[in-house]
């Protein structure tokens, strides 16, 4: 548990250490599962000097929380170049690449873990799907949505988020195909919203003349016209 | 608080007094919000009785939500009669009817209500959506989906869930518009899992013959191809 060369860290390289220590341990079981001894274990520390950092297991928690939050709202953000469907492509593997790292924590979070109830946890939680929100208006090139286009955003994001928990359970489709899934899924909901809705059809349209002949978009078309024949 | 008419209620009956009158109030203010006080005020009783019939806020609350469960799943039933879009539609009009009535208690619940992490409220939200699942499959005449189709019906009743949370959230879509569009959204998000997965392509392809000329999918069809124009 100790090493010669182990130097002496500062309370914030501690409280980091501690904060990756359990994030690695949540990613392969529940936090509800995880001790405070586990995790002192894994960090070669006594359990008293873990309390010296954090007061409790919920503040260690919700600290791990907040580094894996912001982590994941990064995973939106996304150069402003090429195609729309090229962009949300590479953010889709990289929440699948959170997703795949992080499995039974997400799981946790998602479906109501330690934390859950707790503002912090829920605070979190928007604080993502709101940087997502706002990271795709922006690929949108749209400042003030109409009502229903913001509606269909805000509901696809959710759409990322249950579709990713499902696929954790049992993970029975092949995680790249549910890639692509969830950006055709999103020029369909928009599609939708853009034939009921004359405001979201006038902004998208432009967009949609961007996208090149073999894109995620343009492979749904080609797709379903097959299908239909 | 008392009537000259009033009998004596069984204690089951009174059980489901205070469980009527909970999810009434709950109907209009969040669960949190809610105190026990209340509840007795509003069912005309003392404080000390709602206690003989509920030890606690939580176990009330429980109750109301099981009621409140219940009537949900029922709202998935529905008469195997008709082309598909239409039941889905009426399925979608008593689903918002839900929402409409039970707007506070829905979101407290959804979104971390004082019951959720514990394990009866999260059993009881799987219960509504397992049962929405399997009566949607019943309509799609399919007894073991392929994993992918699964997961697109799936994951489309936690579209509607969310959806109707973003719309209780300021109400600024009309919500008979959210009905056809979640409708539409099945119809699109069930088009591009099959056109990516033979195997849902052919079970679905049978259903997609019996549609009528005037449907929410046909619509859909006709809205998206004058779109493209």
């Amino acid at each position: 548990m100790t090493t010669g060369v182990r130097r002496r860290l500062t309370v914030e390289e501690r409280r980091q250490q501690l904060i990756g220590v359990a994030l690695d341990l949540f990613a392969r079981r529940s936090p509800d599962e995880v001790s405070i001894d586990e995790i002192a274990s894994a960090a070669g520390i006594s359990r008293p000097l873990v309390y010296h950092y954090f007061p409790g297991k919920l503040s260690l928690y919700e600290a791990a929380l907040k580094r894996a939050a912001e982590d994941l709202a990064d995973r939106f953000r996304e150069p402003h170049e090429g195609p729309l469907g090229a962009r949300l492509l590479r953010v889709m593997r990289r929440y699948f690449d959170f997703v795949d790292d992080h499995g039974p924590g997400f799981s946790a979070l998602m479906r109501g873990g330690p934390a859950v109830g707790s503002s912090t946890a829920n605070a979190l939680i928007d604080s993502v799907r709101q940087a997502a929100y706002v990271q795709i208006l922006s690929h949108l090139r749209i400042e003030e949505p109409p009502a229903r286009l913001e509606l269909v955003v805000r509901s696809w994001i959710s759409l990322a988020e249950s579709t990713a928990l499902l696929w954790l359970d049992g993970r029975r489709v092949p995680r790249e195909e549910l890639e692509v899934q969830l950006v055709q899924d999103f020029a369909a909901l928009i599609a939708v919203a853009a034939a009921n809705d004359g405001p979201t059809a006038a902004l998208l349209k432009p967009l949609l003349r961007d996208e090149p002949g073999d894109g995620p978009f343009a492979d749904l078309v080609t797709r379903l016209v097959l299908l239909a024949a």
